[in-house]
């Protein structure tokens, strides 16, 4: 340790604990190890034709410009894109609404810079997205965790928690990561109300609202929210600040997502951005409009749904057949994940262990997405990255460290 | 205001004030306005067919890859590239000791994010840039200021200000962004001595190291320091952050940056890092490793040195030309920006409006990089984005505003 002063001053870092699927995405990077660990989508749905063809004529036709500083804001036809299909889902917006950032990551971290105080409280579901936590942790924030069931976070529970006076209640209505779970028409109704008449604004995070295999499509809390506002054509002024991403549609190593929120909101974020990296990588937003306008990104999510919607039909047929009685998991509609629950006694991180060792098969177990670090078995399985046969191949196998496991643990041996 | 909730929430945005810059750039994005006000390198000199060229095979042969999630740490062939350059200047590091960011501007945020707590004294060079105080405004520091001279910050002043406990101090040895001042040796010695002494690290921010246009190459902070310590080649473990872009030398629009550092400083940055924004775009990186490798990079130095060395000679002769004799301005050795001092009654901000409005040129004032927004008589001015031609006319422009602002200032009618 010839570099004491780091410990000295980084302080701040304490509460920044390093990730814990990205710790564990090394771990499993060998080639023989199947993983459903990640959040990945499949490589083999990247429209690489599509993008060579981009950049191609993005070069050619505007090759200085790309190449070039742009605004803080974002490439102004990308932003009128989101703008027009946000539109479409009855969002009354401009470009004014819209802020281009470096992957959701960096909206939620923006968000935690514009909005977090030290000590603040954030109203969170209960298990959420680790990565939120992973991002507000850095501006020493207290979370509030309220219950799910199967139609998402419940509302008895959150009008006590808005009663303590959170900052903000952060919310993944569609196919939620973790857990696959979707918030029912009522609750986002019942969401939205609670929030307005408590004053607390709602961070609404959807990277996968247009990655659904089965039912029907649900609004988003915003576009309910415009709906309900709506005078005369006005953007929207209400209160829930909406992420989405590329991402999960076109390809996750652009970085690139987006916030909608009424304009003063996207002014804030904008000067904490501009602090923050300055812009987005302009080639980067002109390649993605390029591939993505004219109906290409539509036609393309429809690929997308039916190779996801396939594989976790693969996977909720595998567990089925290869699965214990006692292991429990959800019916996502959507999305990426599903979350499995295991007996009470078993800890999902012995259990990886064990199958990563033996079985060379990795998932992420679910403590890492509890605020307070509580609950030890369950598990986020990840269904879109490897295809169907490997699925099946990959829980075959963890049926077999899951039965060995919970055949040797203390409970078992003591029946 | 039908959003009120925005302005009760949002206190921490109090201190990050819209970049002057930025603002600027907004106003002089008029065809017709010869603009010296951001820091904009030529676009005729980005390597356009270098980029068109290895886009092409980039995504051919690794198309999926280049589009896939990536480490927070960075693409390792960049990362081994840097460190390799590095070692030529005599920095042993490895992999390890380099962390990938999105844009320097992203770097000074990650620093702020863990090492600056609210209140936290941070030594600046008076003046700086404004982009980190832009960046740690938001983390709520206090800034000691230390003058400058010809051969930069001032080691009588700074051993003043390290006794007040500073968290950092803040450097920028080469061609200073805003003054274009260069640290002498003898007082980068010093400076290391002094940090050292004190146990306070150092920020080397270095944009523009390799942009000298005359006189002897200067080692780095970090290479002078690395060859002190140096013991049996193990890697760099001193109190120096280094940060240096590719923003001057290949593209600013692909916010490509990285940080040297000690491997154990580098891990705090990850951590920070993986909660900002996960990871630098894949497809940029693996795209600037491309054109950057196997030399031709360092060829394209060349021809950058060559046309900003011959603009910044257009700049330094025009001025001479055009300005009146009680104007006073620096004359870099390499970089972008020189910096420019009107007489003291004369108020930098009201002379770029006439400017703009009278003579369509603009110019960035001094003001927005003195940490205590003290000094109204100083500019800024790039002399990277204009042609030879462009630079005679804006300047002569200027100065036609200049001396009509000169002889109608209250001072010069009572005289």
């Amino acid at each position: 340790m010839q570099t004491p002063w780091i410990e000295r001053f980084a302080q701040r870092t304490q509460r920044m604990r390093s990730s814990a699927v990205r710790e564990l995405l090394k771990l499993t990077e060998q080639p023989d190890v199947i993983s459903f660990a990640g959040g990945l989508p499949a490589p083999d749905v990247f429209p690489v034709d599509q993008f060579q063809e981009s950049t191609c004529r993005l070069l050619k036709d505007h090759g200085t410009k790309a190449l070039q500083y742009g605004t803080t804001e974002g490439y102004r036809p990308l932003r009128e894109m989101i703008a027009r299909h946000s539109s479409r889902y009855g969002i009354v917006i401009e470009p004014e609404n819209v802020l281009i950032t470096s992957g959701s990551q960096q909206a939620l971290d923006l968000i935690g810079k514009v909005f977090i105080n030290p000590g603040d409280h954030l109203v969170v579901e209960r298990p959420t997205y680790l990565g939120a936590l992973q991002a507000w942790n850095a501006y020493q924030s207290e979370y509030i965790n309220v219950p799910m069931d199967d139609e998402g976070i419940r509302p008895d529970e959150l009008e006590a928690a808005l009663r303590k006076g959170p900052k903000f209640i952060y919310a993944l209505p569609n196919f939620q990561n973790p857990t696959g779970v979707t918030l029912s028409l009522g609750r986002r109704h019942e969401l939205i109300r609670l929030a307005d008449h408590y004053g607390v604004p709602i961070i609404e995070d959807d990277p996968y609202g247009q990655l659904r295999y089965e039912g029907e499509h649900i609004p988003s809390l915003v576009a309910i929210d415009a709906q309900e506002r709506s005078h005369d054509g006005a953007p929207y002024t209400g209160n829930i600040i909406y992420l989405s991403t590329f991402s999960k549609t076109l390809a996750p190593g652009l970085r690139l997502a987006w916030i909608v929120a009424p304009a003063e909101v996207i002014q804030k974020l904008v000067q904490a951005k501009q602090g923050a990296d300055l812009h987005t990588s302009t080639f980067g937003q002109m390649l993605a409009y390029d591939v993505a306008h004219g109906g290409f990104l539509d036609q393309h999510i429809k690929v997308i749904r039916a190779v996801y919607g396939a594989r976790r039909d693969a996977m909720l047929a595998a567990l089925d057949r290869h699965f214990p009685p006692e292991v429990t998991w959800t019916r996502p509609q959507g999305g990426l994940f599903l979350w499995v629950t295991f007996p009470e006694d078993i800890d999902a991180a012995d259990l990886l262990k064990v199958a990563v060792q033996d079985q060379k098969v990795a998932f992420v177990p679910g403590t890492s997405f509890f605020a307070d670090g509580s609950v030890h078995n369950t598990a986020r399985f990840n269904f879109s990255y490897c295809n169907e046969q490997t699925i099946e191949e990959g829980i075959g196998r963890l049926g077999i460290a899951l039965r060995r496991f919970m055949a040797t643990r203390p409970t078992a041996v003591a029946r």
